[in-house]
């Protein structure tokens, strides 16, 4: 599949692109969203979902990327490393922040084998 | 395997619950530390790195647990969701707050293949 | 390791490759079997299995393809996706259905997470 | 998290239970979604992407059942296996349908494995 | 599905049966089996690859179980766990080795994504 | 992040690289740690975890790294196949080694999705 740029888009993918320029300030959209713009009903769906959910909320913004970091690297999705680590630093992630990310989902990676291997039941002060 | 407890534990076993327990403050360890006894080595590198990490630092201890969370849904541990679930809830996270952390797990879950799927290469902004 | 060719091939992964060519219609057999003919036992169990299980049976031969596809974007697995991703379009398939299966796939993936997270109990209806 | 019910939800989760109520012909929605209500905008926006992606298109609402179940295997969520399996049961998969479904999931993770432990090259064939 | 028995099995189903128990000495085979008749030419083919591959060879059959047993414990398989950890013990796997095993299988869990992380680069020496 | 050489390395982390050169024999430690360096806490806790479970003890050192390359295949780390394949040919695997491993990690990936797909209840005599 090839990216579709916004000379070439659909007047419907081009409105979830100019949707995605006006929310976040930039000129074009990044290459993620022209590959999705090969299925129109998931960009669409996607960015209203992301939207929604990755501003603030109950949780802020830089928090919220640091967990989508966490999930990228458990996954090994190298994209999704770098666009949502791009979005970290901008919001304010310093180094020893991302390095400290880093070992803590190293560390969980860890301990989620070992809890599974000696299938450790729940305590009671967890339920 | 099973668990040891503090009374049929070795000295060098005892030796890391004791830190255990004055660090947090609790009466007894929780199940997890009882099954890696088994191994206690590993018990005292765990134990060692978990106290080093998971503290105050360039993050701050909640963050730290909604990570540990995040992995630990994404690789489907049941325990350690239990574990570190109750953790971020002990330091301050709202139903809210989970429940966000749960969407953006799910989102990133998904992006993570879409963006493998369609091979999307990362954009030069993000290096 | 290094893939082997048909002209420093055993006789036993020859003739592995000469049922493939025939079975296939093929001139040469592709790098995925060059690579596995250095277990020469498993090249031919796994070419067994798969031409047994590939072909015609109670699920037509491209939604065959397309499951091992929608595996493949799960696991991460390149050359994977472009292989079976090859017989799929060789069989028929789409840019329409790609994307769709992509897609599927994606949603998938965040759908087994929240299930997992929210530890969501099977209906009776389900059983 | 507990499940919500319909007598217990907000305005905004009930037009969601209710359009699934509507589209699918059902008395009440099934467990997962009382329990995605806990986080009403993932519920709506979900339920649009699922409703959208999962009925008639370029791929029949079958196939996309099997391949829902086929990642629900790869990523071991039994609710999942068991929700898209009765799904896929009601459009029509048969018991052989479902056994070489699972054999095909089964033989796609092993060579998932074969493939990138190789590093085989991608054919230029598959390009 | 349901399990197949020795009584309810087809004469194909039977011969694979016939075939494990004499090769292991045992007067009937286990559930995974039982289950996988539902689909007798995987059964076949599994117990041919199984039987070639997990007996002596280069490597030794309890490594081999070893083996097993961390990928089955990386993937969260409870009954793989189970069935390949009875093997290992009844080759002469301690407590103390299978320890080990588990503590390995935690680090290597944590350092994969590490190495992920970071994309560290190949080491010369490692080519 | 970027790799961190001996010459510019803080006290803490040379004296972290010192101990591994004198205990490996080798005269620069190699890129997983200089990566590794930019989390000095983790540096030190992962190098003595490391050491200590990796060398002679229940299991023999070559398993050890065996199970290494078993985890890292499941997980697609290329660092750690090749790191870990490396530390495993150094201590005497060969080809055929290799590659039985191979089939085996590829044989547990695919029976782990069987087993659970079909959920198969675990055996008494495994318990």
């Amino acid at each position: 599949m090839n990216p579709i740029d916004y000379a070439d888009a659909s007047d419907e993918v081009r409105a979830v692109y100019d949707d995605m320029k006006a929310t976040r300030g930039v000129s074009d959209v990044n290459n993620f969203w022209k590959y999705m713009a090969n299925e129109p009903r998931m960009l669409a769906h996607l960015w209203t979902s992301l939207k929604d959910m990755m501003g603030p909320g109950a949780l802020d913004p830089l928090t919220k990327e640091l967990i989508y970091v966490a999930v990228s690297i458990t996954n090994n999705c190298d994209y999704c490393m770098a666009s949502h680590g791009a979005s970290a630093r901008a919001k304010g992630a310093s180094d020893e922040m991302m390095n400290e990310l880093i070992a803590i989902v190293g560390l969980a990676n860890m301990t989620n084998r070992l809890a599974n291997a000696y299938k450790v039941p729940v305590d009671d002060a967890f339920r």
